[in-house]
């Protein structure tokens, strides 16, 4: 970038205003790893994590042991992990039980789901999308103010059962969370179904009838279009995004594709672009770069493995000699 | 999408026009690959494309087989591949010699490559950007109205030695070429280093101040950046572009890392916008998911594995018991 491009960036990111990113690896990463993470080393990822400017770490999930066994150890890692102020830490919960564990552990923000597609909701939840809406309501209700609430909105681009969902669906799930005094409203395109059209309308939408709430998207990459979906919802003014380290997570309808989008990917591009991000660039690379042998393979995330633009490369030794006595034209 | 949606992207589509599709997989993938790939392969991987819908193909390149021993079957491919009306057939040439060899093969189009940062030029082609531009002026006098020229400029986001490339000096060099009587100039992001602000500034000023030209893109999604800046051209005004089957080619400085876009991705997620790429979405993904078998390996497209978005799953068997007779609410 040069400097007239640097300026121009800068200027687009002031009148932009920054960009807020939840790290979800250790919740969505994890749940879905064959390989159960040691509590040690989810403890020491999440502490890093602090340290790289993120305003939301969703730290685990309050669910059964049976239903994750990747995440049984959800009270011990809230309970051990270091908190840094300015950063949220999030838990997700499926029911009451789940919320009050959530509470003790004293997470910061309680992360609900809900499909907003029945069959995906039958298929996930194992209820309709009417008694997970009761049920997410009675915690709510007993929730009060002791903790923030954000409400996901999974399928929201599309269901990889029924197919489309319509956008006004969405946006009358969203109003009837809104309605219970939610703090945020994450819309989910949990299959990687989004494209970057229907991504700016939904944008449009929701800060229309919901702009006094937390609104964030949450992408995969599952057909590559992930980057994309983030640049149209930036464009149109969101402003939260949940991202996942090295790009783990994934769906179980789409074996082998990517996950969710990266978040050293994605706060590389918007940051290259000007935006401010509030990340510390360096240490979320290494931290990133940590994350295939914590898991123990290798991991979609594309710039830890490229280098960043400004990473650069020596040129071979024999451009000197070019420099130095210019060769005939190139021939075959 | 439903209809609402689907009117909604078909007038956006409408009122922005096709979007062309140069595939070049069989030049800038196969050129790299490990395992040469058969002749026959080539030419009935070629033909197949043929029937996709693609504006133009770059079918090989006319260098030297010592410096490209995998595509030193470029005369014979020319020769025998089986050409459709309507679609244009591009041969990559580095000089006099590879012009004369592709004019006498019968190409519809030549492409010529520099690099717009000196250093790479030195790397790439072993002299620097004056004597490129001579020789390739040379070539481009000979040629005549025999074909057309395209030139290619390799680095124009950024060079992975020397660093920032201004946009001033690809217009530079992108005028030079422009009044020499070229048709078309196709700005590259040869490793991977543009991101869409960068790009959408680009689009711009190339539009303003070469419009009369057909005026291309050529991506790679090193960075996962690809699609993002597909997107930011297209808004911007872009509708050309290079894609490879599969996302084959790469780039020597970020071994592992992703290579050129996916065509059949970049064209499913237009498509999906509501644009109008004059791709036959059957038939090309049916070619796409012959690219892993044709080179040996796993390939970076990632459509062709997770399917399309319209692409629908069965429910579990136990949705329909769960519809028939609503279960207590999940509890752990």
């Amino acid at each position: 970038m040069n400097d007239v491009e640097r300026s121009s960036a800068l200027r687009e990111a002031k009148s932009a205003g920054v960009i807020f990113f939840n790290e979800v690896a250790t919740r969505d990463g994890f749940q879905i790893e064959p390989e159960f993470v040691p509590t040690d080393t989810k403890i020491a990822l999440i502490d890093a994590l602090s340290e790289c400017g993120y305003a939301k770490i969703e730290v685990t999930s309050f669910t059964s042991p049976k239903a994750i066994p990747m995440l049984r150890d959800a009270d011990e890692v809230m309970g051990r992990i270091r908190r840094l102020p300015g950063v949220e830490y999030v838990a997700l919960v499926p029911n009451l039980r789940g919320a009050e564990r959530a509470l003790e552990a004293k997470a910061d923000e309680l992360n609900l789901v809900m499909s907003v597609s029945e069959t995906h909701n039958l298929a996930n939840l194992r209820m309709g999308m009417a008694k997970s809406f009761t049920a997410l309501s009675d915690v709510i209700r007993m929730v009060g103010q002791r903790a923030h609430i954000n409400v996901s909105l999974a399928c929201s681009f599309g269901c990889p059962i029924e197919g489309s969902v319509t956008q006004d669906d969405v946006l009358t799930w969203a109003n009837r969370y809104a309605d219970q005094g939610v703090r945020g409203i994450t819309v989910c395109d949990t299959t990687g179904m989004a494209h970057p059209a229907q991504v700016s309308r939904m944008a449009e939408a929701l800060q229309k009838q919901l702009g006094q709430l937390q609104l964030a998207m949450h992408f995969h990459n599952t057909r590559g279009m992930g980057l994309a979906n983030v640049l149209a919802a930036v464009q149109s003014g969101i402003r939260r995004f949940d991202g996942s380290l090295g790009g783990l997570g994934g769906c179980p309808y789409a074996p082998g594709a990517s996950g969710n989008i990266s978040s050293e990917d994605t706060i590389h591009m918007l940051e290259a672009m000007g935006y401010d991000t509030g990340m510390n660039i360096t240490r979320l690379f290494e931290v990133a770069r940590q994350m295939p042998h914590i898991v123990g393979h290798d991991v979609p995330g594309q710039v830890a493995k490229a280098g960043l633009i400004t990473d650069l490369h020596p040129a071979p030794d024999y451009v000197a000699t070019l420099r130095e006595q210019p060769v005939e034209t190139f021939s075959d």
